[in-house]
């Protein structure tokens, strides 16, 4: 669980409530809340957004929507760098007994991805052959996963656009039926339903759709770098290069925090300095 | 027929008619209808929406909308699996028989696409023409979407265009002839009128033309999809590929669910582990 | 000229001339015409418009503009199948007696573009070199359509800027001088007159420019389809491929129905089978 | 002296000033060029404008602007066509005394970029290494025009929105004073004053910055075309490559009007026919 | 510290001062800063613009923003053709001695990318290893830059979408209670208030948070520049390229204004002609 993101969004329905309901000038007043409370305005909002969205996209693809809901709420516990070290145990592992070894050792690994993608390295398939099927994998679930987004981003634009049909169709009822008799007052208050709809379109975008395609992005390009990183160190081990290499070849994915954390937590794998540290592997 | 765009279409007409018939301080008004209805605002609008789309496009453009609205309502039966399965069995057979034996499979398939790949492998022609050959093919076929989902783009941005303008004209017309003996009351069924037209441009844009683009963009994606298998497939057979690798290149196209349900339903094909699998479908 | 087009100008100007002079309530009234007519205003936003349009680009970019209206007002005549046939025809001719025997061909050829690039053919320069600088040749005349077709991209985005800039020069005035005395009536006149200019930039972008860069785009994109259609066959040619196949290849750049309607019109060549085709063709 | 903007900005101001101070009600009135004089507004809209502009890019950035007038104001006067006589003599050259010989004539060039890039070729490297420093020379050239160009574009952006935050000042200080007092005579004047920073913001954005960005982008286009062609000359010098071959690759970079210009001024060196210029050249 | 972004903030914010409390009819009026003081709408806009962008990120990304801020004030002190010399020494350095000299001089190396680097040339390592190593480095550093902007960006977009949710909020409530007895008075000042959260917003977006992003891509950018600069130097010095080509490959990374002031300030190194220049930085 996220704490940060469950927070924020806690911090964010309080911001709302404090908007609707405090006014420098009178102060607190809970009654305000009911102001912005119309069950025809969100049936319009809402409504014509969710109903627009599945007309949009073939059902099939409102079923990853827990998913996706899973990957915002909940933090990837994948650590770049235990892929590497594994990675790299694999390689030596390749080198002492040979590929075939790797069978027995993928029966350990627990994370699907990577026990699929190393049983392929004991295929007799060779190693161009191997980065082609990989590289190809990688191009549909990247395009899976902007198709996916896609119901976020068209409901951040149909939010405020049916927020705005809304409003239209309410001033076009309270002007066809303005009649001096009515007066100011219930002028404003025809006006002020008019309008929440727009303010519910502007809060369905900004606090709900944007947050998640946004937040979504993020994580897929966690997971496909994760995805990316095995990849590479399978087509390495495959290609038989040395586990040094493959080491600091996959250093290349994480960050320079990580960089710096992963030498300073393994002091006895290979000291401070890069060059001692690579020894220390390949010895 | 793709059943939730349908009622995602009749919840959308629904919610358009409650939004316009409903208001929480007077109930229901059927007569409100009224309200939104204005040959004049429709014609300008809707008309002028058409006409310019018309003149932007080439004539022969359109003739292609009721096979979009096809893709669009219809579900696409083309299963991914099922032409995997196909091309591996093909696959199998060139290996057995030789190249020219698919040249007698060829006439047992029904869809036009993989028909005609398939008789292009029995042709004497070297692999690597024949990929460049489908690669220039998939081009111009993706180039030729892209330009077809054109016109629903730009009638989106056209739809609000022409609502503006249709309210600038009512504005301006109604601000000239305002005087003060129609009083309040006209000036507001004036201006109802004028902002009618914004309303019909937002709807067309996100009751329409949207969801048309974004859904059609996906079918065609999928369509896609499936040529780019089948070619995959074909060039792989043309290269004289192991079947259990054409196969393993050919599930790449799927989707993880897709795959589970491939292994699920078919165990006597190989089991659940794809280690096991690829030796059954080889032996 | 493609009358499609024209009707839908047509229909435009109807609109337009309909929305202005008809509503529900009064009827027609020629005489509103007059409301949507101001000298001042007209040359704000068109002068303008055009001022800063001619500021914006090197003289020189708008002597191309009667060439632009011409691609867009009049249907292009250039058949792709058309130049499938002669291409197959020289490439049997090539074969027959030789590459030097097109440069007599050459001379019936009535299109400009194809009759150089095939006299290319026959000077002493690899097939590589060739279709380098065919490909630089296309780049280039691609980069010069994008930027030719930035004039109208540009006049859709400056046209509503002008329409704005010149609403807010008649409200400035307006409320400067706005007076009791002049009272409500003087008031709605002056705001008219201010939200014409609005009204004429809207319709300056979203009837003239937009369209216009729509449309050209388009025949720019067939323009140069037959263009690289061209190349690919004369490089085929000079690289002495087999025409059956310089045939397939150039088929590729036809759309389904044109490819049916080929097939169908010609069956003395062919049938309807590829396989066939492909063979008569040959012979 | 590129006559054309010149014109075109006078006529941009003179339609401002005719905007401003013309009505078709009221004819001319010099003095209403004072309701759109405000000393604090255009210190908001240009001040804040130009300060963030300046808090958004490095110092440096902003000494290139007196160049960047200089290409806009001043036409380009490099021709193509010369550049591709120059070179093909050159090659010419090189093909009779060596590339040595190319020394001595680098000396006599003027255009600096073609002088270095002549030299170059004299230096012992080979073709490919000399191609990649060109290629990376073009990138960074390419990448700092358009990161020079981003000032125009954020301009562009800051000038509308310094001068909506104007107008939301003057509201909010107008609303807040508002009393019934004053009348509506002062709340037109102060409303006025407050829509002075949009327009000012427009006029910035649509009338400065704007024009600036897309005439600098063509002008630097122009100049890295004629870079190209120079890099594209001398690497196939360096090549070997066949004059006429040289000047038939060079050609692709003029448009269809100058090659026209091209071989009409110039028959003495190879008639209208390419066939025949071609041999010419080459004699 | 770069005076220049320092002095533009203090000059935007007095801009907003001067705009905020003096007018061209009432002089300077220091209390009219309270008009745009209102505790609740800093909440709604900054607080709802800060807890979307919490909720829209891992908490992760926000540990990055001290060090962009220092990127945008400080300025950056690498100069690249400092670098280019350090790597033309060290590549003469590595003829005269052999690479593995070049780990006694990495020690004195204080920069810690080009330490590491060129400790990379001491590896046992084939130099397209060494390039496809570091060019994988490049990609995932410019992907982070990107993601690490992205914050910025999606706050330059909240800011005015809180700042709407803002003054719809107040609008909704000012309407919803007003009455007649209120009078325009009061109107005026809750409309006012409710206008404060848009100027929030629009501050928020064009002072803040898209000066930020801009300036950062450039730092960003420059400091990206200088890696690559690095790394070209690193492969060519591994590669055993003439130190004379690669002082030449690395002086394209400079600006013609750097390169003029380089060749400016060193005349004893080889004078200004590049022929020269090369012999004597060679021998």
């Amino acid at each position: 669980m996220e704490i940060s993101t469950i927070i924020a969004y806690v911090l964010v329905v309080f911001t709302m409530f404090f908007g609707m309901t405090f006014s420098s000038a009178n102060g607190f007043n809970i009654g305000a809340l009911m102001n912005f409370f119309d069950a025809q305005s969100i049936f319009i909002t809402i409504g014509g957004t969710f109903f627009v969205l599945i007309a949009s996209f073939p059902f099939k693809s409102f079923t990853h929507i827990p998913r996706h809901l899973k990957m915002i709420f909940f933090k990837n516990k994948q650590d770049p760098l235990e892929y590497v070290e594994i990675l790299t145990e694999l390689s030596k592992e390749a080198r002492r007994k040979g590929l075939l070894a790797l069978e027995a050792k993928a029966a350990e690994i627990q994370d699907e991805f990577l026990k699929e993608s190393v049983l392929r390295i004991v295929d007799a398939i060779e190693p161009d052959k191997l980065r082609s099927w990989f590289d190809q994998k990688i191009d549909y679930i990247s395009e899976r996963n902007d198709l996916e987004r896609k119901i976020y981003d068209m409901g951040a634009a149909l939010g405020p656009a049916f927020g705005m049909i809304g409003t239209l169709i309410g001033l076009v009822n309270m002007l066809k039926n303005m009649s001096l008799e009515g007066g100011a007052g219930t002028l404003g208050a025809d006006m002020s339903v008019a309008l929440i709809t727009t303010f519910y379109g502007s809060v369905l975008a900004n606090c709900v759709f944007m947050p998640i395609s946004c937040k979504l992005e993020i994580a897929q390009g966690r997971d496909l770098l994760i995805k990316e990183l095995i990849i590479e160190g399978v087509v390495a081990i495959k290609e038989g290069e040395n586990p040094k290499y493959i080491r600091d070849k996959l250093m290349n994915f994480l960050t320079e925090d990580e960089i710096r954390k992963a030498n300073g937590e393994a002091p006895s794998k290979g000291g401070k300095s890069k060059g001692k540290k690579g020894k220390a592997v390949e010895s």
